[in-house]
């Protein structure tokens, strides 16, 4: 049945290739001469649909004659989607697959969609209807309803989609596979993505990276939000750091715009296929209702656009222009009376829009059923002969004008909250420094061994510039007491035992020891307390003094590797609960970016009028700790709780930390 | 030109009542015979509506007979919307209003709509089209044109607005008259409201006490969140509470729903209107697409709903009916297969209905043209059988079937998250307890002599129950010290200052005191140190220790009066920036509520495995502040930080408070 949809489809959609149906019970089908197998095929096959049980699948794909196929599409169900079973088909299909070294999209896809050239290799129905507005936009979607749904409901928008991969299962070709392929054609503008699960971490940030040095966006719409983090997790950073918000951190540092529902998908779409790119993030708001141009307001800055007031000679001529009750600010308001003047609503924003002080706009229409025509022609005049992207939010056109503003030449929303809000993460997304790729120095390998050990332990913080108290490591009182003698402080006094998990609560921590009998009760004590643990000593550390407690920790996930996270340390961390975090490496400018939004600036920046901390060193410290991250793979979590960060200038020291292979 | 519009209008939707035009210089408008003035009018007038320039609307009003007309709708602007000069108009026309006891709405408004009787007097382009659908929603706006295109939007989607009033400049009756006035009607079954400005903030909470007791959900979307509290307010409590948190502690004190922008408001409208009241949180997903499924699971949870997995008789009446790889969990999975089988949808989401474990559900349809029309009988039948409520994510239906869906009998949004999230939001509603109207006690005023010393502030404090620590208000060294010897403790020695606004900063607080000698040396420089402000003497105070430091705040907000607030204390105030709000009072379990969210949940359940802290004795002081703070109207703002509280049992200290008047 797939594969008479999938002939009906191409057909109608005017496939400009040579179609070949193959089945070996007909002759021909649907007025095309049938082929009984693909080598009964003459030549050679770009593209391969199969729609045939799962339990048979690998029998054609064997035999095919070598060669001959370079690739194929599988819309089959039945795979590892149904259990182990299918699990079982799957992995056969992939090694046969791959003997014949052809790639393959699905199983279980409901197909691939390029409308340029007609190839619609799909059984959705949102490919019955042939009347779809033209656009630059490719979808690749790891739900193949949902997504032809998106592309179905994107179409009833206006919303050009060119390319439609449904991804399947994804036994050979991955989403970040197919979305390389995509972005790269120059008929693309704008790729979107609805995932589930990135499989392939490398793959998706080559992907971002490629994107950002083509300037093209990627709008992704990912599941999996309210998924928490392992309740099982052993340190704060494994609890802390679920994947979902280790995808919004990659998301974040690759520039991957994330929508958070289908609407605000679409909407994000219509800004970035319909308007130009901006140069800045300073947004015009011009409006009719006052009450419109408020909304549209809070909700662009909300998105990070600023709304700067119009200057001198900006105000002077929208002065001329309006009432004399009109608001001349930004939002502009221009009052009811400009709602039955087209000429005047569109000459106002092109007012702004043609001021230096402005890099894009936003028209709030409320409702104006009776210049509605003269106002779209107006629009659309500004909007081929302005070279800034604005957008306009249009309340409840008439029925007929509803779908000539679906093919304006710019984006319409019909909320103006959300027109803003949208048009604003475009703004931001385009004037933010472009991620550059980074060139990873080849590290060299942390050696198991010294991991295993506290002195090896310690040796290997010092050299990746990890500052620790300072410290002995003793195996003797005498030691212990010498050190803290020379000290002539109070010292802190702790177990050395790496495979022990929790130190304080077990009683291997006493601090404040200020002198020999101290010393000696604690040291006594804490080799009593602690036993069937492999003991390296007794650590013996200087107290640190003023500064303010930050955590600094890494988990290894498995798709993306190395993540850093810090927060407000020692026992904030539950308090807040959410976590800066970066992939690594991190370098101390990206870092310095970790520290820049609340609450650790506000920790760092020396708040309640004290004097500031120190974020740089801090930064230094992140950044080395992600370059351990990536040299010492076989960590799995690491954690830095507290580093003390001391006044600007002295540095910081990380107290404690922890291990967890 | 107003009236004229206005008198069309009303013809067009076929008003019930007599429509009598008064214009001196026509005998007759429209076929209608007109009236040179009010006075010439036979008999009373119900209403009457004023589209005449605003400088001669107060002779206008003047020449009115006593009694003959009981309210005026003005149409016309140019009043305090405009500036000084408006302004001066404008209460100049209340003045003449009164004078007469009529009651007006206006001016500035755009128009008042009661669709059941065709009064439809509005200058609005929303009412030039009469096919509306019949609804029981009532919209209440300060914007007219934003009002009005929502109006306008809303229908089609299907709502049906009955009632519309735009509330202009306010100046007789406002927001909050006029919404009491409608949600009482037997004919309004949901309120909602575009609100700029609560002007009347008692009256905004009879109003939703009033919808509380009938059952009747408010929805409002609410502009002005960006809007920073006062930058130069003189305490955090001022800093950090700003008129839109306010709004929002209101919000949530009362059950008012508040949308997030204009899409937002009309799904939410979708779900009161169209499906019925829920007896509780849980929810079942049912979707034929995996991603749709997460997607709403995710959106469900996030406002607020729970999502039991199904009980065992569920699931296995689901597996009978589901393919055998169906995923029968909560969300059910019924996959691809369903999608081409309308009764087998609608048959899942009945069984998941008819179980005691749901509570309503939502069923999540991708794209489904070919079996459209079949799924939409199904559940129109289903909606008419079942008693709890339903709603149905459909992307992108036909061109046919979108009409048809506008009226189905339940609630239709395309986007899955966003159907979800607006249904679990309806939910959350329903089940909460429902908000009592409070019987305030009659409080005693607290003389201003008694707040204006030190001594007369700590013994209000000790009346209202706020425990302070063990304590003197010493005037001389003596005194001072011979505190400090009984107690046998370190003290803090604390100038007693009332005016003095940083005392710590001045140099006017010396801690960890330990004995007669330090004692005299803090005394003595703090005497010397602070100079210039009156000094009431001096405090020694007991050192408190164990405990965990909160926040407690007060300000009075000129619309709401006395809010509380609650947060993390001593130097984390700044670094949450975020407090936990209520208006006063505030009993003892009300101020549980404000504990129950995080961080205060986190701080006060004793995190990092130590002990939990007394939370019911914080609970009863937030009380306490809240009827000081009624009773003491003269205090502007009150700060408690921090306010020291100590392991469950052993109740809390508020170490240092600061009143500003």
């Amino acid at each position: 049945m797939g594969g008479g949809f999938v002939l009906q489809a191409m057909r109608r959609h005017k496939f400009n290739g040579r179609i070949l149906p193959v089945n070996p019970r007909y002759p021909e089908i649907d007025g095309l001469p049938c082929f009984a197998d693909l080598a009964s095929i003459d030549g050679d096959v770009d593209l391969a649909v199969f729609a045939v049980p799962a339990a048979t699948l690998r029998a054609s794909i064997e035999a095919v004659p070598d060669g001959k196929v370079k690739s194929i599409l599988v819309l089959s169900s039945g795979f590892s989607e149904v259990g182990a079973e299918g699990a079982k088909l799957e992995h056969e299909l992939v090694d046969a697959v791959r003997a014949k070294n052809i790639r393959m999209v699905g199983p279980n896809s409901v197909g691939i969609v390029n409308l340029g050239i007609g190839l619609v290799a799909t059984i959705s129905q949102a490919f019955d209807r042939t009347d779809f507005p033209e656009g630059d936009i490719a979808l690749v979607s790891q739900s193949g309803a949902f997504g032809t749904a998106l592309v179905a409901r994107g179409q009833q928008e206006g919303l050009g989609f060119r390319y439609f991969i449904s991804t399947g299962n994804e036994a050979d070709l991955r989403f970040t596979d197919l979305a390389r392929s995509l972005i790269v054609r120059d008929d693309v503008r704008v790729l979107c993505g609805y995932l589930e699960n990135v499989r392939d971490g490398a793959g998706f940030v080559e992907l971002a990276q490629l994107a950002a040095s083509l300037h093209k966006p990627i709008v992704v719409l990912k599941a999996g939000v309210t998924e928490a983090g392992s309740v099982a997790a052993k340190s704060h950073t494994g609890a802390l750091v679920g994947s979902d918000e280790v995808a919004q951190a990659i998301f974040d540092t690759y520039d991957v715009i994330r929508a958070t529902d289908g609407e605000h998908l679409l909407e994000l779409l219509k800004m970035f296929e319909r308007a130009p790119r901006a140069k800045g993030k300073r947004l015009a708001i011009v409006s009719h209702s006052g009450g419109a141009g408020v909304l549209a307001a809070d909700a662009a800055e909300n998105a990070g656009a600023s709304l700067p007031l119009p200057p001198d000679g900006v105000k002077a001529q929208l002065t001329e222009k309006l009432a004399a009750y009109a608001t001349i600010s930004n939002p502009l308001d221009m009052t009811g009376a400009a709602s039955l003047q087209a000429n005047l609503m569109a000459s106002c924003l092109r007012t702004m829009l043609e001021s230096d002080a402005y890099d894009a706009g936003v028209l709030c229409v409320a409702l104006i059923w009776r210049e509605g025509e003269n106002l779209l022609s107006e629009l659309n005049a500004l909007a081929e002969s302005c070279d800034k992207p604005f957008a306009v939010s249009w309340s409840a056109p008439s029925d007929a004008l509803a779908p000539r503003l679906r093919v304006a030449r710019f984006p319409v929303v019909a909320d103006p909250a959300r027109a803003a809000g949208a048009l604003a993460r475009k703004l931001v997304h385009e004037s933010a420094p472009s991620s550059v790729a980074r060139a990873r120095k080849p590290g060299t390998r942390v050696p198991s061994a010294e991991l295993a050990t506290t002195s090896g332990q310690i040796a290997v913080l010092e050299r990746y510039g990890i500052a620790l108290p300072r410290q002995v490591l003793a195996t003797s009182l005498q030691e212990a007491e010498a050190f803290r003698a020379e000290l002539d402080a109070p010292v802190v006094v702790k177990i050395a035992a790496p495979e022990l998990l929790h130190r304080t609560e077990a009683g291997g921590v006493v601090v404040n020891v200020a002198s020999a009998d101290a010393l000696a009760r604690a040291y006594d004590g804490i080799l009593a307390r602690i036993k069937n643990t492999r003991v390296d000593g007794v650590l013996i550390q200087e107290m640190i003094g003023e500064g303010i407690q930050v955590f600094v920790g890494m988990k290894r996930d498995p798709t993306f590797g190395p993540i850093v996270a810090a927060g407000p340390g020692g026992t904030l961390v539950e308090l807040f609960g959410k976590l800066a975090m970066r992939p690594a490496p991190v370098d101390p400018d990206q870092a310095l970016a970790m520290l820049a939004g609340p609450p650790l600036d506000t920790l760092l920046g020396g708040f309640r009028g004290a004097k500031a901390f120190d974020r740089s060193a801090l930064a230094q410290l992140i950044s080395n700790v992600s370059y351990l991250a990536l040299d010492a793979p076989e960590l799995a979590e690491m954690e830095f709780n507290p580093v003390i960060v001391r006044p600007n200038g002295d540095g910081c020291v990380a107290v404690d930390y922890k291990f967890q292979a």
